[in-house]
């Protein structure tokens, strides 16, 4: 079997493992196992087939500038249209809307197939669906209809613009102004690091943009328009490429800085409510980095897998070398990288789900309660999608040793490729802020309670008692209790509370990881996963004291030690 | 002062520090401090006008293969003639020899300054250097004599020839043969992974080269050979350059797969010690590459330090945006990847040190406990020096953002330059078992003993009595007792040995960090380094007791998971 089809398989079981699964199969019959194996078997078929043979040689053509316009690498406009017209772009979104009304997860399965073929390529669907969401859900029924199956389809693209040079993770910041003359908007202004700002990929692009429309100080100010880059009698509308970044990698999918220069936009939903208008889109967008980090995970992970067998070095210099697969280290690099990659899977489909079974919850407590740890959990799997694509392509090409750096293999390609996952969509150091002060300290831990209150109810309905679930426990409570004193930072010691918050986040994702290990653990038909979930479960306790220890030990010194270190401050 | 000046007066001022220092200044007095100063000054200068100049360039014009013969990027050329005609090949060369008699500790903190301008450049110096300590030692007079004097100055270079497709890390399986026909030794078979395998930069070009001269199984059947690109009459020798591998990073670092055809050798020392002459160089390049990711890791900083100054975004949205030099998330990344940097530092030169000492030593005793003392170091020094500088690029890029993962900053280049550090010379998998298995097993622990000998010596004749020391002392006997755990290994479990390898090296690095550390916070007189010291000092039981905690876990329960996840093996 294939390392896509694999990828697709274990997907399908750990889906039927999940507790949520159940919830959501009961509102959608018709999604039963052999569908879902069917599903997703196509979307390996298709990343394999199609996706993957564009990935290197996209990474090696890279983009360029032409004449003002974006080139694409070969090959990229033709699979972009086949992913499309096959449906998978709009899989999640309403059949109404030109989707295929599947759930999240499945499009989060099938995604992260995709981005393990060609993840450049797939910069593109991504923020095309995050557009059809977003204006599915809050555009005009015209500007609706005349979008959002154009995105699905492939007859448009999308991008997200909010970045400018002064406004990167400070959003509040944004300079780009919206001014309404004889009842058209015009946009003005530089917005920066826009994936596929230009390409050749499909024939409209519609560029859904923050500006300021107030002048109303931070946030308040901001209203989102969607800005095609054609306007309806044909002209080109008044928005300049200036340049493609150069990157480290992600060669394929070209990085635009852009000046807006009084172009016509269309306002979305209400005036000054943009950003927490995109926030549905962010919560997407999120989930979505964190499944593309998986599927770079997997991807070299199954490298990893595969070289060990076929690498003979070592054994006694009398006899033929035997494969590496023998040697203990080697075997310890493999479970542990593949160990970490088999929980985050687990971990990203949970996520998924919750966000399935949010839109299938009428009871306002329960949907509360499901929202809470939605956002609870998103900058969880945010960051440690994009840090375990790293590690893990990281650890792969220590695995392989000097072939692992060089292009003959592709995973100094997933190595540069995913680096930047952990900077886009907000960077770990935001994330570790709305882990800490939204959803515990504003939020009062509602998403904590919750995930804590699912974790153990799911634990005491296993009727196994063997000592992973003992282990699994105690990792939960001592990270209660973390949390119970990184709460107390909040009037305590709110600057402390800055410094630990990254180590908090990390103890979060030990906890998480705990529970998904666990679940692995307990996959008697799937010995495969099981063993993984053993062998990470046994690692975390360690893991979860390091990072609460880090919690611990931030305190105001650090403020002291800095000034000392760097007094240009 | 710019970055390369900081960091050579750093330099000077960690020498002056270390204890080893005094010993070495006894013996040598022409270098007091000002004279240390002035001569990594220079290197400080040269690193930063010449070598940085070309370092980008180079990276973005790469190498090429050109009628059979390997073009370097521009100016390369010019800046090696520079490098080798201000005479720091050869710094730590007898005068004799052609070099300047100076200890290795100077080479190698000068050599850190030209890693941090252009590492890629670096790596001819790097194998000349190493190809000249090896023939000074083990060459007959007429060949020391043609070809030391002239690695030192620029006329001639040398690569050192070792890999095989076949053999990699398992050396014994070279198949390259050497075979003499009237009295001429006649090299035949493939090398890979040469690095500068021929280029355009000097003259002359020697590749000192293991081959198999008898049939004596592992490595018992390899001798040491010099095989010169052109021969005494002018021809060029049968060495064909198949290709220049295509990395990830070090673009202008040709590495070469090379065919011997029959090429005319001269052996080097007696036939049959290849292996055991060429260890005295691999000691050399252990520390070289150790001392590289030192470089590399206080470039990468130095950029991160500049950056959270110039770059300002946060803050009260209704004023002008505050430096993220004020964020405590930012302050905490930024005193983590300093803090680990600058302990390298200090261990870097402690070790470099303990090489001079050994020269020093004539009580036979005393020298085997500092020759014990930099076996059990430089595998860690070798493996720490290569993952703190991709962890600090990594960690630089994460403060940088956006900006560090394009070529506009040079951050990326160092990320993509220094991950093969942890894979040539040895992969951290190699140094691992080398430390526990010749290095604890196989000499019971000698090198173990005298650094902890020497620790506690250093420890308690320093008059503080502060809580830094108690950490210290704390992590120094946990580290004991680990190895104790360890050593019982060797008889009552070696595989499990095998599996809790790579944790140990890592508890050791963190005992040896633990040190360097606490005597970065004795310096009074340098609150800057002070304050990192300090910093590094509270992080290190937690780190400690992690990779501690991973030695206990590895068991021979490894063997059955792997085999049950991957029962293809």
């Amino acid at each position: 079997m294939t390392g896509y089809q694999l990828q697709a398989q274990t997907s399908a079981a750990l889906l039927a493992a999940l507790p949520g699964w159940r919830d959501l199969q009961a509102a959608r019959p018709d999604l039963d196992q052999e569908t879902v194996e069917a599903i997703l078997g196509e979307a390996a078929k298709f990343a394999e087939g199609r996706l993957a043979l564009v990935n290197s040689p996209g990474d090696a053509e890279g983009c360029r500038l032409d004449g003002g316009r974006v080139r694409t690498p070969s090959g990229y406009a033709q699979a972009y249209q086949a992913l499309a017209g096959d449906g998978w772009i709009g899989m999640d979104l309403d059949d109404a809307h030109g989707g295929q009304g599947l759930p999240v997860v499945l499009h989060t399965a099938a995604q992260m197939l995709f981005d393990r073929g060609c993840t450049a390529l797939m910069m593109l669907a991504g923020s095309s669906r995050a557009a059809a969401h977003l204006l599915a859900a809050h555009a005009d029924a015209s500007v609706r209809e005349d979008w959002v199956p154009a995105l699905c389809s492939g007859h448009s693209a999308a991008t997200i613009c909010i970045s400018e040079p002064d406004a990167g993770s400070d959003v509040g910041r944004i300079r780009t102004r919206g001014e309404q003359r004889d009842g058209v908007w015009h946009i003005t202004g530089q917005k920066i690091w826009i994936s596929f700002g230009d390409h050749d990929m499909a024939p409209r692009i519609g560029h859904c943009l923050l500006a300021r429309t107030s002048d109303a100080p931070g946030t308040r100010g901001l209203s989102l328009f969607l800005v095609p880059d054609v306007l309806e009698d044909g002209r080109r509308n008044a928005i300049v490429i200036e340049r493609i970044e150069e990157k480290m990698g992600l060669h394929g999918s070209p990085t635009c800085s852009m000046q807006f220069e009084g172009a016509e936009g269309i306002l979305i939903g209400e005036e000054g409510r943009g950003l927490s208008q995109l926030f549905t889109m962010m919560e997407f967008m999120r989930l979505q980095t964190g499944a593309q980090g998986l599927g770079l995970a997997l991807g070299a992970a199954g490298i990893a897998a595969g070289y060990i067998h076929e690498r003979h070095q070592g054994g006694d210099p009398k006899r033929a070398a035997v494969p590496i697969s023998a040697h203990g280290d080697v075997r310890r690099q493999v479970l542990d990288l593949s160990a970490k990659a088999a929980t985050l899977h687990m971990a990203v489909l949970d996520l998924a789900l919750l966000l399935d079974r949010i839109e299938l919850t009428a009871d306002p407590d329960t949907r509360a309660a499901l929202e809470a740890q939605a956002a609870f959990t998103l900058p969880i799997i945010k960051t440690f999608g994009a840090e375990t694509a790293f590690e893990t392509a990281s650890a792969a090409m220590q695995v392989l040793g000097g072939a692992g750096y060089t292009r003959e293999w592709p995973v100094e390609q997933i190595l540069r490729d995913c680096r930047v996952l952990a900077i886009y969509e907000g960077t770990t150091g935001m994330q570790a802020q709305d882990f800490l002060m939204r959803r515990l300290w504003r939020e009062n831990g509602a998403g904590l309670k919750s995930f804590l209150g699912a974790a153990h109810s799911e634990i005491d309905k296993s009727s196994s008692s063997d000592s992973y679930k003992i282990s699994l426990k105690k990792i939960l409570e001592q990270f209660e209790t973390l949390s119970t004193g990184m709460d107390a930072l909040k009037t305590g010691n709110p600057r402390a509370g800055e410094f630990a918050a990254e180590p908090y986040l990390r103890a979060g994702w030990a906890a998480v990881s705990a529970l998904n290990a666990w679940r692995l653990s307990q996959l008697a038909d799937q010995p495969r996963l099981a063993a993984l979930g053993t062998y990470r479960l046994d690692q975390l306790e360690g893991e979860f004291a390091f990072h609460a220890g880090k919690c611990h030990a931030a305190s105001n010194s650090y403020d002291v030690l800095f000034e000392t270190a760097f007094p240009e401050a």
